[in-house]
């Protein structure tokens, strides 16, 4: 039985995100997955995805780490609770705050993996950190801000 | 006659950029341009680019924040030192940090403009200060630090 990511169980507002939404069908569609007290998530760049020949734009990093980082923050409040990702009410996080720093340029002719881990966690506030590692050396750090968003917040509809 | 934007002056190795390359057919090809002492760059979304109904993804806005920096750090260097921004010399700038505070959900439906000017120069670093705005309220501050590329770094041509 094929492993369901984080994204796939969003509530459908959350599920057309450019980054990490399912429905998306011209979004990145990350897709992120715990292994043990961390978290991943796998991406193959496209072509198209450069910054200067052969490697990655740092927007496309930056993108993969935040959407990582705020699943990566609702799947831990689940396990917290104990609660499978499917029940509700539905944990949303979006990101408040976003920190990425470029140490060495991400090949794009390799997948690449980014692996978090909370860092800390106060009230609504969730801080994640991230490590994006191609070829097995860490080329990106990323720290991400998550807030929880309140569950009686409304969202529209796509088309709305 | 048509003011060229900074982006529209490139070296060929940097004209592929994913976020702002002239010549990256399915890229975001953001076009920054001088106003006084700031620079801007103006943004329509597009529909696909969402984070939840109604408004802009994180991962874009930081995308063009990140562009429109480095654009931004070499006009400045091009206009210290007085010169044509497709004079030699070319001045290059990677991204080394990116930091992004979401202050405001950005709306979809409209563009949106980043402003930006020089924060602080020390060397070859150049740190860069950005707002973005949409319906005249600031969503989303932005600090880039930009590292010039010392002249003689090469680099490959896009199908290496």
């Amino acid at each position: 039985m094929k492993i369901k990511a984080f994204q796939d169980y969003y509530p459908e507002e959350l599920s057309y995100c450019y980054g990490c939404g399912s429905k998306n069908k011209l979004g990145h569609q990350i897709k992120s997955y715990w292994d043990g007290d961390e978290t991943y998530c796998r991406f193959q760049p496209r072509p198209e995805h450069m910054a200067v020949p052969g490697y990655v734009y740092g927007g496309l990093l930056a993108s993969v780490i935040d959407c990582h980082a705020t699943g990566t923050a609702a799947a831990a409040k689940y396990r917290e609770e104990n609660r499978a990702m499917d029940s509700k009410p539905a944990f949303r996080f979006l990101t408040a705050s976003l920190k990425v720093d470029y140490l060495l340029p991400t090949p794009i002719d390799q997948p690449f993996e980014v692996r978090a881990k909370i860092k800390e966690v106060n009230g609504r506030k969730v801080w994640v950190e991230s490590k994006l590692i191609s070829g097995g050396k860490v080329c990106v750090k990323g720290l991400v801000l998550a807030i929880q968003v309140p569950e009686n917040m409304k969202f529209g509809q796509p088309g709305e």
